[in-house]
């Protein structure tokens, strides 16, 4: 099957984690007003501590075959572009099992960050058109925090 | 007094907070090497919550008499720029008091984040050229978390 690809929003993310983006965020001015803040912009969910890291990621030969998503049960996980350059997000909803027909492909645009929940099924980083740099924020701390699950049986192709 | 400006540097700006930056960072491969984790980049601290916010500065005029610097007591504050364009970090150890000739004035590169350390006095984001994003992570939660010092008594520029 061929997932069908759509722009990222809010809304058509709720049940998968937060899009970090100035969109409809709240807002205030701060510094005498040279600065606005977009305040809270995803939820940070951690057992033990969190950690800032860069993700450097080879865009995938398009389509892709998928294989497999992971989650990670004890903290959220999340990517904030900074080569200003779109880029896919592919998600399944919390739970034990995930299907291919569970699976979610969005568009996100070069200014917007996604924020997987904790236990959110994702493909690993879908970089596009060049190496990209992500800024990533998730959680660091003894304990297995990754699971996977791999598609043997299915054909799920993702495409541009 | 004219505020001396040097290149940012993990060494000259260790007393103060982390540069968060890929050179010199521990990293690894992930997703089957086609992605480089470059891994735990910041030392963010709390409190309470961690809160991820975009800051959309816009530029001083230059040269800066500067006024004041702030101090946030109860967490860490990270800033990333996301335009790829070069800022000013103005910093001061930490302490009860800051005076002029404490002050450490740096240029941070578009590729460059810092991490302010809890407690590190530091100058309100120092946008360069034209309006500029920051994805910035601090802390949430009640109580005061922003204390500051004013120089009244000062004539402090900061030039380009």
């Amino acid at each position: 099957m061929k997932l069908e690809i759509t722009p990222l929003t809010k809304e058509a993310f709720a049940a998968f984690g937060d899009v970090i983006e100035t969109d409809g965020a709240q807002n205030f001015e701060i510094n005498n007003g040279s600065t606005v803040r977009y305040h809270d912009l995803a939820n940070i969910e951690t057992d033990a501590k969190v950690l800032v890291n860069i993700f450097r990621a080879a865009p995938l030969d398009y389509p892709v075959s998928v294989k497999m998503v992971e989650r990670h049960p004890k903290g959220s996980q999340a990517f904030f572009p900074l080569d200003n350059r779109p880029y896919l997000v592919l998600v399944a909803p919390k739970g034990e099992t995930v299907a291919a027909k569970d699976l979610r492909a969005f568009t996100a645009g070069g200014r917007q960050g996604v924020n997987y929940h904790a236990g959110t099924w994702h493909h690993p980083v879908l970089a596009l058109e060049a190496v990209s740099d992500f800024l990533v924020i998730d959680r660091g701390g003894e304990g297995e925090n990754c699971d996977e699950i791999y598609f043997d049986a299915e054909d799920i192709r993702l495409a541009l």
